[in-house]
């Protein structure tokens, strides 16, 4: 039988600022990634999302960012390795303290927006990210894009690097994302997301835009909570999966 | 023989700002409370100060704060006590992963200026530090101003509470503390000060401003290293106690 | 003729986060409360919003608050006099840049949240307020509670206080709201507020919860836009009004 | 007879934090750099700041950076062009607020940190600074680096564009800045430094480190105040100029 991790940025509100159907969206996925104060989640949006995510039985990231809060950790920061390592070891700290008081704990690290986009190249920001993981103990894994400098990084310093697919996002030929610049990078239609994910799932492949096949190692498949259709989209990926008998759950 | 605990706030710089001589009050006490990110202390700033605690052997205790980082913490913030416990969580976490990285651990709690003041009498928030200290887990102690409110519930809730002295200040017949509007209510003398001290460590006793005598639990004795005056002052004290033959260590 | 002034806070998001629906309310309103960037209102949400007050007819007013972005200037702040009226006028300065780029250039004040509460009676920070607002220079009135010390001090200080009333509360006999710890302190019935609203506006009454008639001179009336029911019960509240003959303009 | 423009960054303090000596600088320059509190400065310190430059006949300029404490403004962020325009817009409001209320106002625009180095070459982000001048009126100078790009930008944009030269540092003979990282790029001898600027004022000219002499339209010479010894070396450059017939003032 086959299996896939479905994973969701969640804990993104801040304050009296709401972000995503963060409720809906724990009734699709398997694994959460949580913000962790920031780049988004202020204390008690973190403690109420592992709250729920306990009582979902769904695995807790964490969901390391820039500090950048007015940004939402989607602008490249230059900050200095040094300075990246310790920030983010202490939202690793600070989440996991919140979830360890929910009945949880840290299960696995997924940066966001703009360092989870850095690092792919950025080879001291990459680094500073797989230094701070090891540092803060547990092996935990780290959830990224195929091809990330950081999950070679990962993987040679001991940790496991686990590699994602995006659902609603087209593939060009050589595996990476079509440019959110370019016409048809995302895709809408739930049917095709879900024959895709499938066909990910059981067969490990993907389809490019051009028709090309393309073979792939990812072992979670990462969705949207942030709209109304995102969250359908999600809930029919899941649907669709475990309608052709993937089983959904964790990679850890 | 006599001992006793010396404290002072350390890690208190943020980014491109310094605060105090940290690396001078190292030499002088046995505790110091660390900040935590929300009045004071960027993450690398409190990485450096826990690496220079645990070279220093010196006890990491978590100063805890208000999220006020223009006020420094020492604005009353009128929070829920949901928001304040999950801050404090947040902060304590944050810290420990900093400190276990550089070889050390959140020994014990202070909470740090309007919030120090505020649990004195304002019990939810009171209320607040306490269930987020046990929270955190590993009971650990808080230190506190003798007479707390939160001194009362920490101990309720089965937490070791510890009250602390200020070497530089004057106190009323009744053992609170002289105001600062008030003349004489700070020090200066190192003489009377050091005197003041050694009493304290060996008789357990403090002499009020009118020359009563006033009976002590005080486990630790708190000073200041923010100016050039303060760490010769937590010197002179230090030597005095030691002189007086009295050991300084950690009341953990 | 009649007329009256109806005022809603704008400008609320910040960077990737949305709060209410501006769009909507500016068809409903003729006053617009503009964030300032302490408690909500990044310097691109407040540009844009001062377009569309602009291109929408409505008047410009600076919702000013306490510096405190994750509890949206809702948490009482114990700041000092001189520092919160810099941090008034800071904030009225920069504002007004946008506002004047935009067109358009700040008419009143109106203070946000726990500010707008503390006022009421904390005479200090009413004082603070005051005296930026005097020191901004225009001479701009403050729109405030009926009541407020802030009120009579904005007019001893030769500045205009405005008072405003709350269509969807209800009042205590004594002119003072019903405490949302109440209930029937928030009204949700369209018809009684209209109603309630048309009688402000053409005989300067309010009816409270009791039946008792309130003689009330506010020259504004505050509704909401931060749900989809408070959007449309200000365009309820203004068709009613109009519908009764009232015209709905800026009290500048 | 000769003169030239000192100018220094001031009111980099933020709440309880203290960065350099304005004092002592307001005694030795003629345009004051004042933060606009998004990579430094809190109100009360640019109102504090902007009362001293008046009492000192000091020019207030106002030094807008990237929203970023924690970096004190010196790392890259990259921001889109939309969101740097109004957060440059909101700093040069809030300033000029505070400037207004201590019988000045803003009279230039010199960015800082990341932003200056950036805006030497990044299009977008030099273009996005000088818009937001423009939009602010009063037809603004910016004081750049010679040969940044933004410099071109602002005189095309038909604002005045102010070169500066460096006291402190060596000069390669292309008229760069020597970077940093090699030995020798900042000066520490008064005298030479003395001399250098001394030419650079009579005779328009600087020397590089190898002796070629490099023609310069600077008007005006950045000097620091972040430390003892450069304060004391704004003094010295002061006094020689002074000594040397050269009359300071400012270039507005």
């Amino acid at each position: 039988m086959s299996f896939i991790d479905l994973n969701s940025d969640v804990g993104e509100s801040f304050g009296n600022w709401t972000m995503g159907d963060d409720e809906a969206i724990f009734r699709s996925v398997s694994s959460a990634n949580v913000a962790c104060g920031f780049h988004a989640g202020d204390p008690s949006t973190l403690a109420r999302t592992c709250r729920d995510a306990v009582a979902s039985g769904v695995t807790i990231g964490a969901h390391v960012g820039y500090r950048d809060l007015s940004g939402f950790g989607r602008r490249f920061l230059d900050c200095s390795p040094t300075e990246l390592a310790d920030d983010v070891l202490y939202q690793l700290g600070g989440l996991d303290a919140l979830a360890r008081t929910a009945g949880g704990t840290i299960r696995y690290v997924k940066p966001h927006g703009a360092l989870y986009n850095a690092i792919f190249s950025h080879e001291p920001h990459a680094r500073a990210v797989v230094d701070a993981v090891r540092a803060f103990g547990g092996d935990l894994p780290l959830l990224l894009l195929p091809g990330s400098v950081a999950l070679t990084m990962a993987e040679a310093a001991g940790l496991r690097g686990v590699s994602e697919a995006f659902a609603d996002r087209a593939y060009n030929p050589d595996g990476t994302l079509v440019s959110r610049r370019e016409a048809g990078a995302v895709l809408h239609d739930p049917e095709q997301v879900t024959a895709n994910m499938v066909r990910l799932a059981t067969e490990g492949k993907i389809v490019a835009r051009d028709g090309s096949v393309i073979a792939t190692d990812a072992e979670s498949i990462c969705v949207h909570g942030d709209t109304a259709g995102a969250v359908e989209m999600a809930a029919a990926v899941r649907a669709g999966l475990v309608g052709a008998g993937v089983e959904i759950k964790s990679f850890v």
